[in-house]
C-alpha cells in the first residue's frame, strides 16, 4: 500500500485510492455500540474485536458471490480474505452529498422489527406478520440519528432520478430475496437487512459490503443470533 | 347539544355523534406548547387563549369556501361561527388505526423549514431553495414525535391502497397551491402547510381544519408571522 493514500477512515474500514483509479477498502476491527453492549446499529466506536474484519469480509464475499451468481453486479474488483482488503471500482454512492457526507442505506423488511416496531408499533397487528419486502431508506448522519427519507423529498431535493430511484429499491429488493433464499437453506429466516448502493461506471450497483452486522438473522426456533454465530453458520 | 354523545376529547376540538348520523366539532380555546412557549406543532395542552377557537374556525371557514370554489371536497356539512361549531360527514381518517388512534398528518412543503431542515441539512443548499410541493405523511403518536412514514410501509401495512395514497398525495398538493395562491394575493408567502384526509362517502376529502395553526407563513419581508397575524391578515 506504498503507492496508495489513504482518503477515508470509517467507523469499520479505511479507504485507500489506489494507483489504477479504484479504491481499496481495508476491514478493521472496530466494533460499534453503546454502553459497553455490541449494537452493529449503534454509531460510536467502542472497542476492537479480534478477527472482526476478516469476519465482515468473509460474509461480504460469500454473499457477492451469491449476487454475481445471481447476476446482481457489485463494485467488487476482488478480494483477499488473508489481507483483509477488498478492491472496488470507484464510484458515487447514492445519497452522498456536495460534501462527501451522507450517503443513503437502502433498508428491507421481510417483518417487523426494531425501529420499525418503535414507530408503527400501532399499526402493527402481529410479530409473525410479512411486510413483503419493505424498503425503507435511511440518511447515514449520526448526529440525527439516520433519519428516514421518503421518495419525493429523494427526488425534489435532486438526489437521484426517480429511474435511478426505482432502480436501487428494486436492487434492493432483489438482494433481500438472493439472501433471504440463500439463509432459507441453512435453515435460517431473514427478519431485514441493509445495504448501499452506488452509481459505478452510471449503473446502479451494490457497494461497500454485506456483513453479519447489515442484517438480522433468526433460527428456526425463533431466536435471533448474534454475528459471529450467523457467521459461523455461513462461511464456518 | 342535549341529543348528542361526546365522542372524543381532542387537545383543540372536542367531537359529538349528532342524531342525524353526522359528527359537531366543537373548537376550544386550549393552545399546544412546551415551556411556557406557544406551539401549534406541540404534543402538549399548555393554556387556553380567549377567542382561539373561534379564530380557527374562522380561518376553516375561509379556506374551506375557497377549496368549494376550486371543486376541492372536504367534510363539511355547515358551520356556525357564532357557537364555535362545525357540523361535518362521518368519515375514516386515513392513516387510524383499528383502535382509533393514530392517523395521517399530510404535510406539503414549498420550501425546507423547521423539522425538514433539521433531518435534511446536508442535502439543502440554501433555504430558499424551493421544494416544489414536496409531500411527507407523519403519523400522529405523540410518544413517538409524529413519526415519518413512507409510502412502501403505508401500502405494505394495508394503510392505503396505492390508488388511494396517489389520490391522497394529489390532494394535498391541491390543497397547497390553492392556499399558496390564496396568500399570495394578500401578499403572504407560504411555507408549508398539513391537512388530514378522510375516506368520507368512498370519497377522498380533506377533514378536520385548516387553521393557521396548520401553516407557516411569511410576509414580504421574509418574516414568518405569529398565527394571530395570519388571522388577522386573511379573516380580519
Amino acid at each position: 500500500m506504498n503507492s496508495s493514500e489513504k482518503i477515508y477512515s470509517g467507523k469499520t474500514k479505511d479507504l485507500y485510492a489506489l494507483a489504477n483509479g479504484n479504491i481499496l477498502l481495508v476491514f478493521k476491527d472496530d466494533v460499534t455500540g453503546a454502553d459497553g453492549i455490541i449494537d452493529p446499529g449503534a454509531n460510536t466506536v467502542i472497542g476492537q474485536v479480534e478477527g472482526k474484519g476478516r469476519k465482515s469480509l468473509g460474509m461480504t464475499d460469500y454473499f457477492f458471490k451469491r449476487l454475481h451468481s445471481a447476476g446482481v453486479p457489485t463494485h467488487l474488483v476482488n478480494l483477499d480474505l488473508e489481507k483483509g482488503t477488498m478492491e472496488v471500482r470507484r464510484g458515487e454512492p447514492l445519497g452522498k452529498d456536495i460534501n462527501g457526507a451522507g450517503g443513503f442505506e437502502f433498508v428491507c423488511r421481510t417483518r417487523p422489527w426494531g425501529s420499525f416496531i418503535r414507530r408503527y408499533q400501532q399499526y402493527i397487528r402481529d410479530a409473525e406478520q410479512k411486510l413483503d419486502y419493505l424498503v425503507e431508506i435511511t440518511v447515514k448522519d449520526d448526529e440525527r440519528g439516520d433519519p428516514l427519507i421518503n421518495d419525493d423529498s429523494i427526488v425534489t431535493l435532486g438526489l437521484l432520478t426517480p429511474a435511478h430511484l426505482e432502480q436501487a429499491k428494486q436492487l434492493t429488493r432483489h438482494v433481500c430475496r438472493i439472501v433471504e433464499a440463500d439463509l432459507s437453506e441453512k435453515g435460517l429466516t431473514l427478519i431485514d437487512m441493509k445495504i448501499e448502493i452506488g452509481l459505478v461506471d452510471g449503473e446502479i450497483v451494490v457497494i461497500d459490503e454485506i456483513s453479519a452486522d447489515a442484517m438480522r438473522v433468526m433460527d428456526d426456533a425463533g431466536k435471533v443470533l448474534e454475528h459471529s454465530t450467523v457467521y459461523e453458520r455461513l462461511v464456518g
